[in-house]
């Protein structure tokens, strides 16, 4: 007797072609990374830091989620790397099938690292899976140390937290210690690192995190 | 013959309940807003200098949406004022039937002012009205001065932008102008005001615009 599969759900659906899209980043060797965050948390200039830090050492690509605009993927592209934009039409989290779309524009072979940057927003896209190694949250300093504790399922399912903006820091309420904490608490595996990616501050953690990430993926 | 009732969609279901919770509110004489902003751009923070500015002069209710906690509505209950939490378990929005079941929890025959926190997003809550009289956004400046770009139809829908953490613009890329004038740009009908909730600077202008919104809606 055939087999027939039977999708229940669209999220079950997300699941089965996320698995695929990660078994096809296995053969090529290419580390994943799925970056979620609140608007306006600087998910595209610690993009920006990071292509310009790694640059010369390590071939990045990059899938932008937007809800309307092309803006972030023209920062992206002007760091030079390439770069694919997904407009969700204000939808609020990308998805797999989008993922799958943009890998046909996207030659993934030259790649050793391909980060997604999703639509901004703490809550939609933790639910998704698109065949990435890691989540990793960006959390403002700004937006206060209690996020953790207000949206756990983002920090949950996160493999780093990657604290923002801490140059602020002087003139907040918030305490870079106190969201570390925080996070540590909502999951204590979490590697934490406290970042200006405006100022380029703390970036080296975070640099070499992705550099171990990739490595032991091609080990294994 | 009888006329069938046939409800399209999820979103019809809540526009027709939405328009009998705002039938509700204009019998009552009660103004309602529905405040929207991405997480940690100070919206109970906003709530607890409104409360604090307006106590004694107009009653305040309020209902707290929150994916899972309910650390706003215990900072908002005290801060005095009447209270209902509703946690969203996760989900991105509320939706009119949350603030149908709140409803019954709260006496707004006693209220002048509804303000219903909606949870941090910026892209889900603006398309489910909840029978409010207007949409006001609060934009955080440390979140960049182009959200109104990325995120035009929060800007669309409301009536008011807060900008919030005006106190942090001379340590911010950001420059509260060119938000007002990107906000302005999506909705020329803004009414655009500079605060910082943290210390109170600006506040009179937002409070000024609460209480012409309440008269004007009891003398139609």
């Amino acid at each position: 007797m055939v087999k027939i599969p039977v999708l229940k759900s669209i999220t079950e659906a997300n699941a089965l072609l996320a698995d695929a899209i990660r078994a096809r980043f296995v053969q090529q060797d290419v580390l994943v990374l799925n970056i979620i965050a609140s608007p306006g948390a600087g998910k595209t200039t610690l993009l920006e830091r990071t292509i310009e830090k790694l640059h010369g050492e390590l071939r990045l690509s990059v899938i932008e989620g937007d809800p309307t605009t092309s803006l972030d993927s023209e920062r992206i592209g002007a760091a030079g790397v390439p770069v694919v934009q997904i407009n969700t039409d204000g939808g609020c989290h990308l998805e797999a099938r989008m993922i799958q779309v943009a890998l046909e524009q996207l030659d993934v072979e030259d790649a050793d690292v391909v980060i997604i940057e999703n639509v901004g927003n703490l809550l939609c896209p933790t639910g998704w899976d698109l065949g990435e190694d890691a989540k990793v949250v960006v959390a403002s300093l700004p937006e206060g140390d209690d996020k953790p504790l207000k949206y756990p399922m983002a920090f949950a399912t996160a493999q780093a937290v990657v604290i923002n903006k801490i140059d602020l820091e002087p003139y907040l309420p918030a305490q870079a210690s106190v969201l570390r904490q925080n996070a540590l608490r909502i999951n204590p595996d979490l590697a934490v690192f406290e970042v200006s990616a405006l100022t380029g501050q703390g970036l080296e953690g975070w640099l070499g995190w992705i550099r171990t990430k990739l490595a032991k993926k091609r080990e294994s």
